[in-house]
């Protein structure tokens, strides 16, 4: 296939009429009936996910999940978005073809499942690991947020459970080896990330600011208490792990430092007045979700993290530098 | 500098605060007060740009004039882009600051150039050459110009002059060797395209279709036509070159096959009724712009070229195949 044959038989499928063009044009149109938030991220092979990953389907999934991400941390609503594949040079058409459609066949249930629609985009080709990023686009609720908003004495939220993605990120790395059944929980989890979507649609009305854990769950907070010129107490034993995890750090397997630090957990982290306590943990009930209180907003500018014995902690680093 | 600096230092200053929320959140917001128009490229060291470019400037300008020539040929009016950077991780650090320093230097120049402000954007390492990718936004005009509308009869139209950036590009392959002086003009050419954009903003009412010249010539016409579901014929003859390149054809040190295959142009191709002949150069002259009637839409759905003798000849190849 040329790139004339893979955008008309492998991405027109993928993309919506009324908004792409067809991915006919040089450019698509964007609705205009609300406000539109746009984000956007890249991901390296090697570096954000596996070299030579067997199924591409979970690359097209991480992608977008990453990139969903961002927009559930400003509680807006994924409508579609625009690729860029720069493709490895060194790969045989035979082996490209398999790889674009199993790709492809990711976005197909990840557009379903999220009800997105792929609305333009380019390819080029690489000497270098296969680069892709993505620049999702979604309605604006009523009210935007942002990371710069918190209020003294709000309670602090995540959702799910923190760090399962860098322990399956440390098993691929083959620096910890566990079980097979485990290995390939944690590895799903690293792979396949589950960011709360449809909940942050409905979250906006009850919140003050919002991020979500990327860089990890220290450094993510951290640019909120940075961006809202306050501080934040957060006590260690709150924070949520899966019950593997938990059974991890009782056997000395992993430690909580790394949990709270290593990222990619594609999970939300936001805070919230006291008085909307009630509503949020009804939604997430709703949305069969997990929430956990882990702290609050302090005046004084400082990340605190106290331990079991409400001793505080320190920290070398607080999460992943990018460079 | 870490990811953070280079943003809070960098990247900050170019961005436009009440869109992209100080770069500070992770995502931004869209003016919602007219329809918006959206297009991505994406380039690659050593094959969109030189190896080891010692000015990343002009690094920055090409990217954000590939764009702006997709969003010039629907006749939509530029105002933010985000940008994703994929870095060597090979670079030093002091080598990388230098890097985006000269890079954003270059964002900053054709930002004041033509009214942009950068809204978002991500930034990954690779262990291959430097990619970056460029998402740019425009208001639709009233006329959303496509390249599926040309008409029968329509005149066909290129700006500028066609093949000069091509030229370049051979001499910096080391394919064609000229005087220094010819040697810059053409390199310059190649590196700092110049699409119309001012004169794009206004020409939608006068035009049915339009593309911009990336591919080549003949193949980015070809995809008018495609789209369109008619032919075109063009007059070898009348395709304009700079007084430089007639001299080049004139001494043999090149053929014009080359120049109307070779690509990266960034000019426009559109077809108008005849009626607005005389509107469409009025707007060229106003806008300083050369323009040039190069043939005519037919309703056979073929691409003929003719010749000075008005024989039709023949293309083992139309232009640029991407892969």
């Amino acid at each position: 296939m040329n790139e004339y044959e893979v955008i008309k038989k492998i991405f027109s499928p993928l993309s919506s009429n009324n908004l792409s063009l067809n991915l006919d044009d040089d450019a698509a149109v964007l609705p205009d009936k609300k406000k539109i938030v746009v984000g956007t991220d890249s991901i390296v092979e090697g570096d954000h996910f596996q070299k030579n990953e067997k199924n591409p389907s979970l690359i097209a999934k991480k992608l977008l999940r990453a990139n969903l991400s961002d927009l559930a941390s400003m509680c807006a609503e994924p409508f579609g978005y625009t690729l860029n594949l720069s493709l490895p040079n060194k790969l045989k058409e035979k082996k490209l073809n398999r790889w674009i459609k199993l790709f492809a066949k990711g976005l197909k249930e990840d557009q379903l499942k999220y009800k997105l629609a792929l609305i333009g985009g380019d390819t080029v080709v690489t000497s270098g690991p296969l680069i892709l990023s993505i620049t999702l686009f979604g309605y604006k609720k009523k009210k935007l947020i942002k990371r710069s908003n918190a209020k003294l004495s709000d309670d602090i939220y995540v959702t799910g459970n923190i760090g399962d993605s860098g322990v399956g990120y440390k098993i691929l790395l083959k620096k910890l080896s566990l079980n097979k059944k485990l290995n390939n929980f944690y590895i799903r989890k690293h792979k396949l990330p589950d960011p709360p979507v449809e909940f942050s649609k409905e979250l906006g009305r009850y919140i003050n600011s919002a991020t979500d854990i990327s860089d990890g769950l220290l450094a993510d907070l951290n640019n909120i208490i940075l961006s809202s010129n306050c501080g934040a107490e957060i006590n260690i034993e709150k924070i949520p792990f899966s019950k593997q995890t938990k059974e991890l750090l009782n056997l000395n397997k992993i430690n909580t430092n790394y949990l709270i630090t290593c990222g990619e957990d594609y999970q939300l982290i936001f805070t919230a007045n006291k008085k909307n306590s009630k509503k949020i943990i009804s939604l997430a009930r709703k949305h069969l979700l997990k929430i956990t209180k882990i702290g609050s907003i302090l005046k004084k500018k400082k990340l605190i993290v106290l331990d079991q014995n409400n001793k505080e902690l320190s920290f070398k680093s607080l999460g992943f530098k990018h460079f």
